[in-house]
């Protein structure tokens, strides 16, 4: 099968991809209408963006599974305390009671992200709203790496789990986006139901060796991703044997080999979440396929001190 | 004379303003529609900006008095080589030949923003441009703070002055913008103009002392800022003895005694332009009306940590 959305993603002699995570998190809320927007703005054509649903089935841009303390306001204006409500155990109307336009600095989420802006009175968007900006003419070219996130408590069902991939694929089709859509997952029992249930999009295995997970103040994706015990070596062959098109691995799993070995068995090769400059350097350095950044700016600078770009036009 | 501009840039209990200069230089490429709307996005209600005019006559948003090599470039997509264009020698049309949507990396200048997007096909906006924007509901408590740039080598030349200062006022007057714009410049005889000119628009008087003077890759503003031989008290009645309403020191210069002697003169004191995080903790601790800053998510941040923030609502 040829699947259009892998040119969009792959590097050309001259071009690196570059990849807005959660739309450009450095700068803006991650996961809001305004970070896209942000990155569109900035020239960057392809979006990373985290999928789960409400309890009415509504799918919802958003990353962890709880409403977290350090990036959610409750309607009285402060970060929640207390237990943090699950996003499936709310509808979409009651989501609209939290406001995610800003980090508390006082947590360690917030601490990475010194730079970015706060804003006020930023609901988390539903999926379909990003659809309908990106369905605007002088969006064609932007394309997706959709992020379904499987939520840890029911790994064992099934069921929800296919609920949650067909209300996300159903979307996309609806908005004939799914020529520009990759399907993106930790999870890989999920991405075996995508690749099942929406057979025209890419599969995108993300990978994360467990000594370099290191993600403070997020959901872990620990439970869900079956690379313990793999070297970086493993991980592309292991993404083929699953089908495959694109390998994800955190930029400090990567090595000269397994990109070579990633290549050769036809994989798309993208390194995720790349933000310092002397990573980005080695990532630019290795010849990596796209890089996925929570500071677009920084990796544009980057590129074009080697000559190279992002897009092709 | 009552300005209802002073409330908007002044600090109130729980308030310290935050101005993103030339839109959010941080971020996106200074001075341009794309700068201004990130930064009304991020919440940021106080703009400066800097002005001159074609050889048409046309008032336009950019700071060099010429097109400059680092952060320009023209109609091969290239950064400009050879002579730099002056705009006053330009139509407003043929400034449509240039791209101010990114910095050359390689310059000195550009390693100072190592974060700001690049964008293609960024215009040098039009004064008319940004008012129209602010003329929108939704921005009715945006105000502006306008800088007039005068020629260095036009010092000498009243007429020209007077022609530039009545050509912006009448932009402004145009687009009623007038209660909510103060008139900024380092150069005191303009602000003699402004003021005769205009008196329903307070004048915010620049001061940069010399030894203190290092914005590496930008126009001086040296040869038209009478402070040579100014302590940092000394300003703020400089400032009151030609009738100014805003006093607006580099960050560098400020002292708790001049801040002092700037409140008991009623002057509305503005510091530029305060980027590093340990700056951003003295200006806050002075407690100054407001701070400028390429990095308005930055200073959100920090006045949060305090439990200040930079708008009544």
């Amino acid at each position: 099968m040829q699947y259009p959305q892998i040119p969009a993603f792959a590097a050309q002699p001259g071009l690196i991809r570059l990849i807005g995570h959660r739309g450009a998190r450095g700068v803006l809320p991650e996961n809001t209408m305004e970070g896209f927007a942000f990155a569109l703005t900035a020239g960057v054509e392809l979006l990373e963006l985290d999928v789960t649903a409400t309890r009415d089935g509504v799918a919802v841009i958003t990353h962890n599974h709880r409403l977290t303390r350090s990036m959610i306001r409750g309607a009285d204006g402060c970060w929640l305390q207390g237990e943090e409500p699950k996003v499936s155990a709310l509808t979409y109307a009651g989501l609209q009671a939290y406001d995610a336009g800003g980090l508390d600095g006082r947590s360690a989420y917030g601490q990475r992200f010194p730079d970015q802006a706060f804003l006020t009175g930023v609901r988390i968007p539903r999926l379909a709203d990003l659809l309908a900006l990106l369905q605007q003419p002088e969006h064609q070219n932007v394309h997706l790496l959709l992020e379904i996130k499987s939520d840890p408590e029911l790994l064992g069902d099934t069921a929800a789990r296919q609920a949650l991939v067909e209300a996300v694929v159903s979307e996309v089709r609806q908005a004939k986006m799914q020529p520009r859509t990759v399907l993106h997952s930790f999870d890989w029992d999920l991405l075996a139901d995508c690749q099942r249930i929406a057979p025209e999009m890419p599969a995108s295995f993300l990978t994360q060796l467990p000594d370099n997970a290191d993600d403070v103040g997020e959901d872990s994706s620990k439970a869900v991703n079956p690379v313990a015990g793999c070297s970086a070596l493993d991980l592309p062959d292991r993404v083929a044997a699953a089908g495959g098109q694109f390998w994800c691995p955190y930029f400090l799993d990567i090595t000269a080999d397994s990109l070579a070995r990633a290549r050769a068995l036809g994989l798309v090769t993208v390194v995720w979440t790349v933000n310092e400059p002397e990573d980005i350097e080695r990532m630019i350095a290795l010849g990596v396929d796209a890089i996925c950044t929570d500071y677009p700016g920084r990796v544009q600078r980057q590129l074009l001190m080697h000559g190279l770009h992002w897009r092709a036009d």
